[in-house]
C-alpha cells in the first residue's frame, strides 16, 4: 500500500510522541506594507530542505538525530489578523502543553505575537531575544495596531519594560528610538555586538527567539518584504545563533520574514533553510 | 521655478474643475488569498502607461479630449479591512459630491465594495455589470466575510436580488452555483456571450462597471493572483468595453486584481492601461 | 496529536483503499536535450494546486467526489536513466496489480516509457493516443536511444505498428516524418483535428493517454523545455480531453513536460493543474 | 587541429560562395523611447534557434537546403546613430553587390533604414511590405528625426508616395494617422486582411519585406520595447508570410524589436527563431 | 477639491522656495555599451523610496529636516546625446543660479557631463570626486567619444590636470591607466583607501560628488549595466560618502547606472535610495 | 568575403597553433540531483565575456598577450553519461598530446572526471587542488555512481590516497567526513586557510585545479545549482588563485558549476568570467 504525499522540512521525520522540538508554519502576510509575500516562505523552505544535507559541518551533528516533527502549515484566514493570531496562539499552546518547543516558521513578523502569547502563559519569566534589521515598535502603522511594524510594542505591552533585548536594528522611525532610550527595551543597534555579555546576563531566564532573517544584509538575503542595507553577514549570524542555544533555555523560537518570490536564485530560501536546520540541531 | 513631479495615468492632466472623470488608486490587497500584490497593479499602470499613445485608433479619439484628473493613490493600511473600505467609500463619495465619476484602479477585487457603498448612496438604481473568472459569491472564506472572494456577495447584500449581472465566470466553489441558481444574480458564464442583450436591457439604469482582469486568458494577462485558464481575449474583451460604455449609463467602474510583480515581461500592465485608455475614452 | 505536513494535489484526499486513481509524480528530466527542469513539475502542480477550485464548472463535478489518492513522487536517480525507468514501472505495476488507474506527472517525456512497460503487461490491447509537439520518434539523439526525443520510438517496438495515433505534432526532423509514413504510428499534425473520429475507432480498446503540455501553445504554456510556437488554445484542449475520456476506456495516463522554472508567473503550472484536475474528474 | 567556436543560427551552415541569403545582426537599440534591450535579439536568436529543428513541417522542406551563411553581428557604436546605420548599409551593400540577399536581424527597428539606404542602390523599383503594430510614421520623436518611431517616414523621404505598405498597425498619434490619409503610404490597419491582394498588385516589383515582432499579440511574443496589445496570431502571421515569400520577390528582409531579456520564458526567442527559419525557407 | 498624483522621493516634501537641495532625473542610457536600462533608475528610487524610513539611524537626523525640492525627471530624447547633455546643463544651470544645489539620479555615467559643464560655469576651482568601479577615460569608444566609457575623459577636457581623483577603479583597458600614469587624473585603485587624506587635501574647493553605484560589489548592487566583481561593501562605502560631506563643500552631486530590471529582487533600488538618503542629510 | 560568426572568450583570438592554453565547454548536467542547468554555463560566460576588459589592473597583464584559443563546446549527449565522459576525456587528451594545456569550462562538476582521466595518463605525478562547498566523496547517490556528488571520490579512484587536496569545503553527509578522516583526502574545510601553505607542500608535481564555483558565497555567485551559504568571498578568492597558478605547475584546469539561468540578474556570470580571465592570465 502507499503512503500519502509528505512534505517535511528534511530530516525531521520522527514520530509526534518521540519529538522534542514541534515545527509549524505561520503563513500569514496581511500587515505587510511594503511587500506582501512572505505567506510563501514556510513551504519553500520546506521544499528547498533538499538541496541541504541533513548533516551539519558546524555542529558536527546530524539532524535526524535531533528529534523534529514538522506539523505543516496552519491554515491562516488572510484580512482577519486576530483569528490568525488566534490559531497560532492555539497551535503553539498545544504543543507547549504536551512537553515540546514549538519552532514557527512565517510568515510576516507579526505572527510572533500570537506565539508569544502562548509561551508566556507557560513561562512567566519570559525574555525575548530580537534579531532584526527593523525596531518593530511603533504604536500604530497608518492607525493599525496589529502590524508587523509593531509587533515588538505588542509584546511589550504583554511583558513590560526589560524583557526585551534588540539586536541588529538599523532602521525605523525617530519615535521609536526616542521611545527606546526612556528604557522599555534593550537595543544593540546596527551588528551583533554585546549579544554574547547579554546572553550571559539571561542565563536562567525561559528565552524566546525571535530571528527576522532581513536582519542579513540583503546581498545574503534579497528574499524579504523590506530589504535594508547594511546587515550582518551569514557566518556572523550563524555563530551568534549557535552560541544563543548553547548558553540559554530557549523555550520557543521563530524565523520569520522569508519572501521567496523576491528572490527567483533560490539562494534566500537556501539560507533560511540553512539557519533553521542549524537552529533545530543547536537547540 | 520647478515643479514636483506629478505622475499621472499618460493623457490624464486636465485640472480638476473641468475633469468629467477622477481616476484614483486603491492600492489593498491584505485579503488576498492565494498570491498577494494587487497592491501594486495603480501605480504600476501609471508608470507604464507611456509605452501607449493618448490616442485610440479604435476609437479615433485622443485621451486628452476627455477629460480626466488623475488624483493619485489613496493611502490604505494594510491589515485593516474596514479603514481601508471606508477610506475608498469616502474619496469616491466626494467625487461623486462634485458632479464627476469615478474611475478606481485596484488593488484586489473587495476595494468595490469600498466603492459601490458610496456609489449607491447617489443612485438608488444601481446595477452592476461583473465581469470576471470568478464568481466572488462565497458567503464567507475560511471564516472572512470581507474578502475578495465574497466581494459580490457583499454587494448583493447592499443591492438586493437581480442587480447583479455576471459575465465569464469559470470558477468557483458548488456552493455559489447553487446560490447563483437560487436566483439572486443573473450570470452568464465562460464567456462574454449575451452581454449586449444584457446591456439593451439595462438601458435607462445607472451601471457601476467592475472589471476583474483575471476575465482575460492568463496568456494575455499572467500578471494577476489567481489566473484561471480559459478566459476572454484581449480584442473580445475591448469590443464588449466600448459597447458597454456606449449603449448604457456609466456612474463610476473599476479596474482591479493587476498584480504586476507576477509578470516581469510587463505585458500585463500593457493590456490593463490599455483597456483603462479605452474604457475612459469610451465613457 | 498533530498531524505529518501532507501535500496532495487539491482535492485528492481519499484514502487509499476507496481511491480509483493514484497520482503521482516522475520528477526525472536527465535526457533533456535543450532545457532541463520538467523534475521540478509534479511538486510545482501539488503546490499551486491550492489557487484552483475542487470544483468543475466545465463538468458539474467536484474532484473531491472522484476518488483519487495522491502518492506522491518517486525518488529517482538523475543521470541513471534504466534505474528511473524501472522505478517508475515498479510504480505502475504496483497500482494496476491493485485494481486501481495510474496518472502519472512527469518529468520529461521519457517517463512514459516507463509507465507504458507496466500498462501493456496487464493491457494486451493497449493503444496510446499522444498529444504532443513532437513527433518523439527518433531512433536515436546523439546517440542516445532512451532520450525524450525517442520515446514514442521505444513504445512502439514495445507495441508495434498501428498502435499510436498522434496529434498535434508540428516539429520533428525530417526523417521521422519519412519513418511515420511508411505507416508505423497514425499522425494527425499541426492540430487536434480528427480526434474524435479516431477516438470512435479506438473504442473497445485500452486507451493510454499521454499529454505533453508543450501541445498547447507557448503564449498559454510557456513553462516548459522546448516551447514549440502554434499549437493548439487551452478551451480547445480541454475539450478534447473531455472528449475522450468519455468515450473511451482510459486506464492510465500522464501530463509531461511541466518545466515551471521557465516560466515565473506561474501561469503555466495553473494550466497544468487545471487540465490534471479535469482529466481526474473526466476519467 | 580544433576548430574556432562558430555560432550560427541553426542550419545555416553553408559557405559564403554557395550562399543565396547571408544573415547578419545589427545590435543596435540607442533610440529606443520606451524599454531597450533589442540589441540583445540577434546573438539570442542564434543561440536559442538549437531548440528548434531545421525541418519546416510546414513547408517540407528542410533549411539546410536552403544554402543560408551567417555572417554574424556588426559592431554597431551605441550613442552614435549616423555611424551604425552607415555600418549597416556597408554590410548591406557588399552583400547585395554579391549578387546575395541580405537577412538583416535586430536590434531595434531604426535599422531598416540603414538596409534600405543599400537596397534602393540597387533596386530603384523598391516597394516596402511593413507588418508591425506601430506606424513609425513621425516625423521626429522629442526632436529626434533619426528614430525607432520615425523609421517609416524617414524610408518614405528615400522612396516617395506609394511605395510603402502597411499592416497590423494599431498604434501611434493622431498626426500619424492624419499624415498617412494624406495619401502617403497605404495602410491596412489591426490585423493582416487585404495583404493578399496587395501582394498581387505588387507583383513584379521587387520587395523589400520588414517584420517588427511586436505585431505579434504580446500573449505570443512578450520581449519586445512596447507590446502593444490586440496583436495578430502566430499562425495567421506565419501563414502571410509564407504566402508573400511565395508570390513576390523579395530582395532583402529584415525581423526587428526582438528584446529577449523581457521575456525570461524564452518564448519570444522561440516564437522569433521559428519564423526566420520559415522565412530563410520560404523566401 | 484633490490634487495630483506626486510621486517625489520620500521625504523630499518641502516647497521650492525653501529648498536647499533640488533633486530631479536625468533617465538617458543611449550609449550604454553592455546592458541598458539605466534610464528606468531614478523613477525606481522614487518608487521604492517608500520602503525606508525618513530617519536616519546611522546620522540621527531626518530627511525632512533638510529641504529637499524633488523637481522630477527630465525628459531626454534617446539616442540624440548632445540634447541631452545640454537638458541636464540648463536644468542643473537653473538650480544653480537660484542658489540651490543640484542632485541628480541617473541614468548612465555620461548624464555627469551635462551637469559637470553648468557646474563648472558657476565653480571656478572645481575638483570631482569619482567613485566607480570603471576608469571612464577612454578617448573613444567603437569612435564615440560622447560614451559613458569616456566621460571622465571628456570632464578632463573640460577641467584639465590634477582635478579629478578617482577611488575604487578596478577596471579599464590597458590604454586609460597607462593615460592616467602620465598624472592627468589620480587615482586610487581597487578601493576607498586613502579617501580621507584626500578629502583633506581638498578641503576649500568646489566638489562635484560622482558616485556609480557600481563600484559597490554585484553582490551588494547587482542591479547595474556592467557589474564588476571585487568592490566595495554597503557600509565601507556609506562611511565614506558621510565622511566627504561632513570635511568637504559639495556643491553639486550625482548617483547613476542603476538599472533596476537586472534586480527583479528590489535590493539594488533599496541600496541606491538610501545611499541618497544618506547623502541628503549628510550633504 | 564575410566570416563566419565566431563567439570566442574575449581576448581568446590567438591561432591554434601558437596557443599555450585551449579553452573548451563541457556543457553537460545530466546528473545534477537539486537543480539542473549547468549546461548552459560555457555558452553564458563566452557571451556576457563581452561586459569584461581583456586587461586585468591586478595583475598588469591583457589576456590577448597569454595564447589561448577557444574551441567551443562539446557536443555532449544528455542521459549519457559514459559517452560524455568519454567525449571530454578525448578532447582534453588531444589538446594535451598537441603540448597545450586544457582549460574546461563546465557544466557539473562530474566533467572533471573525464577531464581528470585524460591528464594523468600524461601526468603521473598529478595531484588535485579542489575547491568547492562540497566534499563531493559519496560513494553513490541514490545508486548512481557517476554523480557530481561522487565526482571526487571517482577521482580518489583513479589516484589513490593522499592526491587530492580539499578548500572550502562546507556541506556534505556524515559519512563522507568519517571517510575523509580515514587519510584518503586532505581537507581544509569552511575557508581557504592553509592554501598556500599546501602549495609550498605541492611544489614539483604536477597540478590539476579544479575550481567548482559554489564555493563563493550564494550572495556573490547565486548561479549555481546547490547554493550553500558561508562561502568565501571573491577577492579572497581571486588572490588564491592568482597565488596558486603563480607558485605551482598547474597543468590542467576546469571551472564548474555555473548554472546562470538562476541568477537573472548576470552577476554570476560575470563573477566566472571575471575568475577565467584572471585564471588565464595567471597561468
Amino acid at each position: 500500500m502507499l503512503n500519502k504525499n509528505v512534505l517535511n522540512f528534511i530530516g525531521c521525520d520522527c514520530g509526534y510522541d518521540e519529538a522534542n522540538i514541534v515545527l509549524f508554519g505561520a503563513p500569514f502576510d496581511s500587515t505587510a506594507s511594503f511587500r506582501p509575500g512572505a505567506r510563501f516562505g514556510s513551504q519553500a523552505v520546506r521544499m528547498e530542505s533538499f538541496g541541504l544535507e541533513t548533516y551539519s559541518l558546524y555542529q558536527d551533528r546530524d539532524l535526524s538525530e535531533v528529534g523534529v516533527f514538522d506539523s505543516g502549515d496552519l491554515e491562516l484566514p488572510m484580512g482577519d489578523t486576530e483569528l490568525s493570531l488566534d490559531l497560532i496562539d492555539k497551535r503553539c499552546g498545544q504543543i507547549l502543553k504536551e512537553g515540546k518547543r514549538p519552532f514557527m516558521i512565517g510568515g510576516e513578523h507579526l505572527v510572533t505575537l500570537g506565539s508569544i502569547r502562548a509561551v508566556r502563559e507557560k513561562y512567566s519569566d519570559l525574555r525575548i531575544i530580537h534579531l532584526d534589521a527593523h525596531a518593530d515598535l511603533r504604536n500604530d502603522y497608518l492607525g493599525v495596531r496589529y502590524s508587523h511594524a509593531c509587533v515588538m510594542r505588542r509584546c511589550w505591552e504583554l511583558l513590560g519594560d526589560g524583557h526585551i533585548f534588540q539586536f541588529g536594528i538599523r532602521s525605523g522611525e525617530r519615535k521609536e528610538f526616542e521611545w527606546i532610550r526612556e528604557g522599555h527595551v534593550e537595543i544593540h543597534p546596527f551588528c551583533l555586538d554585546g549579544i554574547k555579555e547579554a546572553v550571559r546576563r539571561l542565563s536562567g531566564y525561559s528565552i524566546y527567539l525571535t530571528l527576522d532573517l532581513d536582519i542579513l544584509d540583503p546581498s545574503v538575503f534579497p528574499g524579504t518584504g523590506t530589504p535594508e542595507a547594511g546587515g550582518t553577514g551569514f557566518m556572523e549570524l550563524l555563530e551568534v545563533l549557535i552560541e544563543i542555544c548553547k548558553n540559554s533555555t530557549i523555550v520557543a523560537c521563530d524565523v520569520v520574514e522569508l519572501s521567496p518570490h523576491y528572490d527567483a536564485s533560490g539562494i534566500s530560501v537556501a539560507v533560511a533553510g540553512k539557519l533553521i536546520r542549524e537552529l533545530l540541531i543547536a537547540m
